[in-house]
């Protein structure tokens, strides 16, 4: 299962009702918060995501708008007296700044903080558990940026239970065995093929992060068939003068990116406060690709 | 003129409906800032304060409620092409970290920052200009804290035209020297004095900030008189023990000083979140002063 809630997709400046990005992730029962730009915390506790259960923060890069938020976040986890660790992962320079911040501000946080300072141009699998992989997206921007892909690892096989009650040998002590994947070898030297005995497992799901960046093609085979894509789209085709300028993408070539990669959902944001109707942001998506979203604040986009 | 307006007055972490401190302050053709918790820029904007009109900030302790909000305020500055100086007074360690955050978010903001460092333990002139003076109100917290003292300077007496009719002699010429308070002398020889000529100006006006603090009547001869006093009243006095604990103020301590202080009017804040009815905290202070007012976003306080 997947559930992502958005707490804030707007670029530049938090205003009034446009606040920077930040997202929270539910996947296979982990709880990743993604970006942290100012203001997420009460973003976080208005859309009452699970607070204490983030143990992952990961930072796409060094922008204001994309990490701001995340001193006083680890200083309130401080002041509610956290106890478990919190890792972090983002650009080189994060550690430092973030702990300078902290320390005159006499946050005495107890729990232990693990920065994963991030300096690779190239994909790389930088978390792993027995439910969920992490991987770095190399994105295009004016600093160092990553985006990030998040996958379920694949689940075991579900037992045939109507198939297995047709041999009396096979009990409960080959359950494990057969889920995970073996044969069956009867007494009587009959091999049962595991796939009479177990159905496929539901497909592992994958949410893939690309903010911000530049239109680029090359992270297509990275984030191929993903079930939900979320990229950047911070101009719409009119200003694709400036998109290229400052290393953004438009609301097209997001679209482009999901089509050619085959995603199964696209949601877009990172608006630019020149457009006061972001509708026309999915209306030039759909001109390219169907399955477009728009992400704002509350927003919670869910996959079984 | 004084003019306050609260952009936060909650304390500890931000949350819905509870925003950190900071407030605006109009006095006398200034327009400041003092304090700067997370969220202050949108408050700002949701108020509608003149953002470019501040060219001081006043931050007075560097706990994160007080001044998260900076580094994410100096760098929309950047974004919006600011070039004007910006003035920030606070303690010691707030140059360091506020530019290292800045440097590694690759803010290039054109304006210069002039951090003025404080450390005194006396109270201090930090500020002044033809029209204003700001003084420190050095207060007991858990960490170096300044409350501080907005005063407007005395304006000019006013010509009493009515008067300076009745001498034919005494001309536009002689007004700057009459209001500077300066008698006139006909050329009978003839010596008019100045109180004839002119009427007292208005009183200058004046505002203390003081949070945050524990209970400290030493303060009192600084802020004896002011019209306006802000003070943090974080708990009810049935946790008198926790507000001498954590260095805070009940709303009936910042009642008292108020009345020694004698001062216009109070108003109070920096409730603490276990505090869901805020009208407590004016029943209680109000038990020992009258003129009180509780600090709310987008309360405007005016003193002419």
């Amino acid at each position: 299962m997947i559930q992502l809630t958005i707490l804030g997709c707007h670029s530049a400046t938090p205003r009034v009702n446009a606040h920077p990005t930040s997202q929270y992730l539910e996947i296979n029962n982990n709880h990743f918060l993604v970006d942290c730009g100012e203001g997420t915390q009460r973003q976080m506790r208005k859309y009452k995501v699970g607070f204490s259960k983030i143990n992952h923060i990961f930072i796409s890069h060094l922008h204001g708008d994309h990490f701001y938020g995340l001193v006083g976040l680890l200083s309130t986890y401080g002041i509610l007296s956290r106890e478990k660790e919190m890792h972090i992962f983002g650009p080189k320079g994060i550690k430092k700044a973030t702990l300078q911040m902290l320390k005159i501000s006499e946050s005495h946080a107890k729990f232990n903080m693990v920065f994963h300072e991030l300096s690779s141009k190239e994909s790389e699998l930088i978390y792993e558990d027995d439910k969920v992989t992490v991987q770095t997206i190399p994105l295009t921007h004016r600093v160092y940026t990553n985006g990030y892909l998040f996958t379920e690892k694949p689940k075991p096989r579900k037992l045939n239970m109507l198939n297995i009650s047709g041999y009396a040998e096979i009990d409960r002590a080959d359950y494990l065995n057969i889920k995970a994947g073996r044969d069956v070898t009867l007494s009587s030297g009959e091999v049962i093929p595991n796939t009479l005995l177990t159905i496929d497992p539901t497909k592992p799901l994958s949410y893939a992060f690309c903010s911000d960046t530049s239109y680029k093609p090359n992270i297509i085979p990275i984030i191929k068939n993903v079930d939900l894509l979320y990229h950047e789209a911070t101009f719409l085709n009119d200003r694709q003068d400036l998109a290229k300028k400052t290393k953004h993408s438009t609301a097209i070539e997001a679209a482009k990116i999901a089509k050619e990669a085959n995603v199964g959902q696209l949601i877009i944001g990172h608006y630019s406060g020149r457009y006061p109707d972001t509708s026309l942001f999915k209306k030039e998506a759909e001109t390219v690709f169907k399955n477009v979203s728009l992400a704002k604040p509350g927003a919670v986009f869910k996959i079984n």
